[in-house]
């Protein structure tokens, strides 16, 4: 298609008023559609109706060594989960921790004891005048969220196709002392669903950083969030390359079911080596007795093993990918070579991103909402919300129908482009 | 009985030969009985079965507002579940937030956020030079911990038959700014299962602190544990007292289900003022999307109403009060008149304690164990795991089969009276 940057004047216009026409149509129908959320539908939900019913009364609610999960105790998780989650995110059971149902309380958690009690014997955080954290951009705005309640500095490190950029990276993390942590989305990103580079994984366990505490936040949402089934992206187990490049201690690794099964209702984890094992174990003694292993119990019951979660994935699959190659079938057809905006076809995750042109994506999403469509706010995957670019929308493709999805989406694109033709107008005046 | 401190030299020599006797007995048995611990049978646990059957694939998980629980979502919990907590401590739904399992983990929450992010717009307590909470004691030592592992100075307050040292508590938090906290368990408390009395309650209510931040942590652990139908403790609800006398915001009030349906795979809350919910939600918010919901729907499903929540208790009951008076009847029956020891019969709740002569209790706690019968250790029950007069021992009736409570009574009994009797020789030399 032709770009709108290489159009005269009068084809522009011409074009505008056409979508305005559109746009009016869409926005007098009273439409309410939402793609800000990044939550499962109903129908994936669904899937996950079995959970219901591997547990009843009759049940023997012990695990395999006997200890009855309906009592007090077992720190860390029954062992029959920690071999599930364990195969689920490619790590020995040994190495991990269950906790309750949110991987992002983990990560709250995690924060919050290196604050006040630090790191293997480091300084308390909140003793330090300042504490930095680097964060690749466009994100996760609840990490954001976290370093910033902290009073945490935020950095911004560019997101490329390959992960983040690590030269500046490198350069960051061996230079300052007070980076004490890089907030990670290696597989399926949000929003971009960039999956980190056999390079980018092997320089993350090569870094040197100048404080001793620096740990890598690896929040492996999406690990087995495939869209297909062969056609799948692969990412280094990090785990393994910082032990085998002499760094095992840097790495904190995140997960949790709450995409698989029941978001709230799932099963999450953190995965480290023993040194920060037995750090975390000191404060968790202390903050609870212990988890809810009978969920913790039902979770494996339900899935039984990791093949079992793989033919749950793919069925969750079949209902995303429509979603999926839907939004990027149309932005090929609408938006292909307009020049006005780029974006990538994940393999899987949760999210699609759209890289507007600079100083459009707020107009943009207010634009969607006047017709009655719910974007994520833009900003929104940047640290304090501002993305200095304004140019970042982030689309979640999951929740809504496929149906009120394609209608979402034409007019997603319809204010793309109206957005861009003003600004090209706007720039030519 | 006759006291011991009545019997000449020689008539104690030969109660102390007749005793050792009985001791070598048992010892040579081979016993393995645990007292220490305060957790429920199973057959405690088996009454709660049922909650497994209550939600199954076909049942709707969508709560009364709609809500589908297996989704993300709903920060303070669903409405029901509040309703049903809040019937259970007294408290109105809209001043409940639902958590997770564990009543422990939400204090140690709060006192974490505390530390870093201060109460209600007052000094974070890491940035000032000294925290103090107060300590009843003999007390919950997991209380102890948490205030431990934060550095902050626990000054121990004698618990009297109504509740503690309310002249000592008022004294000291009207006059010291560096008291932020007392932590209560009000009702059968832990581990001498009394209740404040209604004058303690008031008194608390009527506290006039001198730092703005201090907190009444009120863990109401033992609300509905009875061990009769009619003869209960009563104990005035504190949010309604501090907010008659003009201190809405001086406490947090604890509770859980982890001693009503399973421990561990129960529903925890908090119920404060509105003021202090907004200064709470302003981290849950960060720390975390939502609890279980689909485990407080199976909560309220199963139990149905307050009604329904008293009924099995009544059962647990049913369970729970052998134990106890048997225990109760064997020291009445061979200790009553002794001089050797004092304990209080509680109406509800899960421990007994029993107060040996100074000096004595952990010589009792270790000739038990090597008679095979482990208690709670000497010393738990205080700050530090220093019980200054070396003779508070917690008693925990409910997970023994009441046979191996009997023998494990029986055995203690004997150690009570032999350690007794050697303080008592010594002493006369």
């Amino acid at each position: 298609m032709q770009s709108y940057y290489e159009m005269s004047r009068e084809e522009l216009l011409e074009e505008k008023e056409s979508l305005e026409a559109a746009y009016k149509d869409y926005a007098k129908s009273g439409l309410q559609l939402d793609m800000s959320r990044g939550k499962p539908s109903a129908e994936q939900l669904d899937l996950s109706m079995g959970m219901m019913d591997v547990l009843n009364s009759g049940t023997d609610l012990s695990c395999e060594d006997g200890t009855d999960c309906r009592n007090y105790g077992v720190l860390d998780g029954i062992e029959e989960a920690k071999v599930l989650l364990g195969d689920m995110i490619e790590c020995h059971p040994d190495n991990i921790i269950i906790y309750g149902n949110s991987s992002l309380n983990i990560m709250y958690d995690t924060i919050a004891r290196s604050m006040i009690h630090g790191v293997m014997g480091n300084t308390p955080w909140c003793k330090l005048d300042k504490v930095k954290f680097l964060c690749p951009v466009p994100g996760y705005d609840r990490h954001f969220t976290i370093t910033e309640y902290f009073g945490i500095e935020m950095i911004n490190i560019p997101m490329r196709s390959t992960g983040p950029d690590m030269d500046m990276v490198e350069e960051l993390v061996s230079s300052d002392e007070a980076i004490k942590g890089i907030w990670c989305v290696p597989k399926y990103s949000n929003p971009q669903g960039i999956t980190y580079s056999d390079e980018t994984v092997r320089r993350f366990a090569r870094l040197k950083p100048a404080a001793k505490d620096f740990r890598i936040y690896w929040d492996n949402a999406y690990g087995v969030h495939h869209l297909y089934d062969i056609d799948q992206d692969n990412l280094i187990e990090i785990l393994a390359e910082c032990k085998r490049a002499g760094n095992p201690d840097m790495v904190y690794k995140f997960c949790s079911t709450s995409k698989i099964s029941f978001p709230g209702s799932g099963v999450a984890a953190i995965a480290t080596s023993a040194n920060n094992l037995v750090d975390i174990k000191k404060q968790l003694m202390v903050a609870t007795i212990g988890h809810d292993k009978v969920n913790q119990l039902r979770h494996v019951r339900f899935f039984k093993d990791i093949h079992g979660m793989t033919e749950h994935m793919r069925k969750q699959a079949s209902i995303l990918r429509p979603k999926f190659e839907m939004i990027i079938d149309t932005f090929n057809r609408e938006l292909e070579g307009r020049g006005i905006g780029s974006w990538i076809a994940p393999k899987g995750g949760y999210f699609i991103s759209f890289e507007a042109l600079e100083g459009c994506a707020k107009a943009i999403v207010a634009r969607a909402k006047k017709a009655g469509v719910t974007m994520t706010p833009a900003g929104a995957p940047y640290p304090y919300g501002n993305d200095p670019k304004d140019s970042t929308i982030r689309i979640a493709p999951t929740y809504p129908t496929l149906e009120d999805l394609k209608m979402a989406t034409d007019i997603f694109v319809t204010c793309v482009k109206l957005v861009s033709i003003e600004k090209i107008l706007g720039e030519s005046v």
